[in-house]
């Protein structure tokens, strides 16, 4: 029997009281999931849990953990940096193994109904879910936020949720549901302090403005050591290989004169990323992950 | 129940029909052991065969896999590229999974004794089964090659076999049976047809001219592509990697005016050897293999 796992990484707007996230991580845990990570932001006042499972269980734990979400935190009291429109802010769902996006975006789906319908929360599709391209970014579903939406959602056609009532939930808010590829969270530190060099080969890197697909950057100057880094995320990286992107910063850089230090990964990276930055390096022919040893014993 | 699994990769002295490694591959699969990759070199005129199971499968799979090479090959009639003394060439067995190296040089010394006694091939113990000095490295016991060793096995005492008969069988030669650490088998190809450019950098790269520790080159000419090609054996890929190997080539290439056109790896690779390349192209630091997705879903 082949295995189907798929990862789901809820984000939510409370960052401050640890016993909010041993709660949530309960009840993913009883839904039969395995939680890979669990972090509190007491600045951004959010958590987010990352979890894995077979596709059911999954989509059990997401709803459950929404529901108890929506008794635990109160959005009328909410303040923190990180934008956000509900208690269970935000809910991807990606596919890791043996599950294929179309899994994820039915998943996104059925989940993103069930928390409208039964928990009277409204919720958005976005990303790969999205059920209209103006839902696609996650800022524009998150535009004007908690305190904005809350107007909006009964006066403007555009804001009415895929699924769910037309009015924030009371305490609980709106929910974006989607599906996306796994996404790298990826930092190239520079051997310059010069942060606006950081800025300047992050805008050649990035979609936004006319860059790789896919790539989010931004260059910022990392206090403890002195450095300008371009902090990045990858959100395909199959159409966007690291490679591609390490390869063009090493270029931008060199034509300004300075140089990469070092790189880091933060979170969790999937396996075919690294690997392809391997093949690529070596101009590996006819190769198959069938012929990694660990992989098939 | 710990589960116990070796690795066994013999190389047959016949890359060109197709029906010889389909009756190696049945004889294998029919003594129970699970065959990760056959693949045969029609320029070499070689197969190999990696195959793994519980250790007394991989024994009677071996034993018998170089009986009907025996039956099948006749080495007065063998030509190819690649060094050989026998219709089984070399036959090592590899720990893999809760077995030891010493599990293996044990292994290799009962195949090797039956291959000898039983079919009467005189059998030569190496790399970690070696039982004297001058049999450890592969290129010494395969001296003179077949040819060769016709000869000198019968007037030479120290090309007696350390079991069977001190003459070549009369059509399957000779074997070398031996126990090692995984091995990365790895050609590079280079952008000129001159195999004299191949050898000479190949000498720059092995051990045993004063090259990388733990690597085994070759130059030779690959008649499907007419390109020149450096054939490695990396023997400890965690003393010399496959990144700094590449590397060198690429320098020395670049220093006579040619250029790497692709590489191949041959059989099974260890997994760790294709993440340090892929750490050492990113430069990355702090990350460790307890964040890749795919290993701890």
């Amino acid at each position: 029997m082949r295995r189907r796992i798929v990862e789901c990484i809820p984000n939510f707007s409370e960052g401050r009281d640890p016993s909010f996230l041993d709660e949530i991580v309960k009840v993913i845990k009883d839904s039969g999931c395995n939680v890979l990570d669990a972090s509190m932001d007491p600045s951004h006042n959010r958590s987010v849990v990352t979890f894995v499972g077979a596709p059911a269980d999954v989509e059990q734990a997401a709803f459950r953990a929404a529901r108890r979400a929506s008794e635990l935190i109160d959005m009328e009291k909410h303040e923190g940096e990180h934008p956000r429109i509900g208690a269970t802010d935000v809910m991807p769902f990606v596919p890791i193994l043996g599950a294929t996006m179309e899994d994820c975006v039915e998943m996104a789906r059925r989940v993103g109904r069930r928390i409208g319908e039964e928990l009277r929360i409204p919720v958005y599709l976005y990303a790969r879910a999205a059920a209209r391209p103006d839902r696609v970014r996650l800022p524009d579903v998150r535009r004007g936020e908690y305190e904005g939406l809350k107007a909006a959602i009964k006066t403007d056609p555009n804001r009415k949720p895929d699924f769910g009532p037309s009015e924030l939930h009371p305490r609980a808010g709106a929910t974006a549901v989607g599906a996306r590829a796994p996404l790298i969270a990826f930092n190239v530190n520079l051997n310059t302090p010069d942060v606006k060099i950081a800025r300047s080969i992050a805008r050649k890197i990035r979609e936004s403005s006319g860059g790789l697909p896919h790539v989010q950057a931004m260059g910022i100057k990392i206090d403890e050591t002195g450095l300008a880094q371009i902090t990045m995320n990858l959100l395909d990286f199959r159409a966007t290989s690291m490679e591609l992107v390490y390869s063009k910063i090493e270029e931008e850089a060199a034509s300004r004169g300075v140089e990469i230090v070092n790189s880091e990964l933060i979170g969790l990276v999937p396996l075919d990323a690294l690997l392809d930055v391997a093949f690529a390096r070596l101009k590996l022919e006819g190769f198959s992950k069938q012929r990694i040893l660990d992989l098939i014993v």
